[in-house]
């Protein structure tokens, strides 16, 4: 493939990655094709189906993370080291966010479900590294991690645009791997803004400003949750 | 008001909390009746319109975290360990997955906004004074306290039902707490299952096997998340 054929079919699985955040697996392909920038004769004829697109972001977000802990492991100088860079890593990939709504279309078969569980060997194999160099306490097990970062990756309710909800989500990821750690490094500081009681009252008050922009015939009815926790 | 009376207004109120988590605050009544285990007639005549029964959840929720604090400041015998107790006592609340949902519709104001900020104020003193007396890292302010309840309250996705992933949310603010702590208790066991890798990949084959069971023309539209996180 092309480098520019390969940077447009990038883009197209980046933003496809997170129209399904927002949207669901159902999202419309034209809101994709906007996102990515390209035209959706250009989406289409790189993915035919919804199928192929759905496989193609599931796909490119476990190579992504086959890298990341493949990275972390080498330049990393212990276990729990390695394993925070591999959590950062995968929050940024929107691995716990996505999945939830591709996981029905998937269809983990042959290569991809080898690369899966590979991924998933690998990081528990470097888990149980840390907890054997005693770096990591001995009751945590690889689905504590997994749920954590599910639980960081999903958007926060309220006015954040995405680069200040994953500034929250990594600040709040460091403090949860501290917790997982046997002792932790109160002494490094913590990354992202400071969140005092006024940050929650802009919250609150941009929620109801939006609410009360849109026209109560317009809401949208209760669906199936899939991305923004606004009501 | 009369014992069973009051009991009835409980039950309404604890069931409509739950039914606005998984499907919004526009949530059918009869829903909210039916889980309560009150006729439909029984709840108009308490809440008559559907702004009253929010209103009455916001209410009924900020109450109980009022009490909450209350009872942790009396009953344990440091800061910490009171803002611990709390934050439990709040996921248990679902304060964190409900007033997303409500924020828009409550009108904060009057008696209630006193209340809300003045649970807001003492929750922040709590914390202040676990900092002074150098339980608590320096770095973390009330916000972050709120957003990892807030993220811990949300439903995950999966084939969790409530008391489950009320386990799991428990677990991993132990977890989260630890993280806060300037000297974590990594000597206290864990609450919680422990969550290996074949909990995960069950997690996984529940929700294919329910997409399966979902003839594509009856799923739902992508809409707007208030509840549970499943494709």
């Amino acid at each position: 493939m092309r480098a520019d054929a390969l940077r447009n079919r990038e883009q197209i699985l980046r933003a496809a990655r997170d129209v399904f955040v927002d949207q669901g697996a159902d999202a419309p392909l034209e809101e994709i094709a906007r996102r990515a920038g390209v035209g959706i004769a250009t989406l289409y004829r790189r993915f035919p189906e919804r199928a192929d697109l759905v496989r193609g972001v599931a796909e490119d977000i476990f190579q992504a993370l086959a890298a990341a802990v493949e990275g972390a492991e080498a330049e990393e100088a212990d276990a729990l080291s390695a394993l925070r860079r591999f959590a950062h890593a995968a929050l940024d990939l929107r691995v716990g966010a996505v999945m939830p709504a591709l996981v029905g279309r998937v269809g983990f078969d042959g290569e991809f479900e080898r690369l899966r569980r590979a991924v998933g060997a690998r990081v528990d194999a470097l888990l149980a590294r840390a907890q054997e160099a005693g770096l990591v306490r001995a009751d945590i097990a690889f689905g504590d991690v997994v749920l954590l970062i599910a639980r960081l990756s999903r958007p926060l309710p309220g006015p954040f645009d995405r680069s200040a909800d994953a500034d929250f989500a990594h600040r709040h990821l460091d403090l949860c791997l501290d917790g997982l750690a046997v002792r932790p490094a109160a002494d490094r500081p913590l990354t992202g803004p400071r969140l005092g009681v006024e940050v929650l009252d802009r919250i609150k008050e941009t929620i109801e400003d939006r609410h009360r922009a849109v026209p109560e015939t317009d809401r949208p009815r209760p669906g199936p949750e899939h991305g923004r926790g606004e009501p």
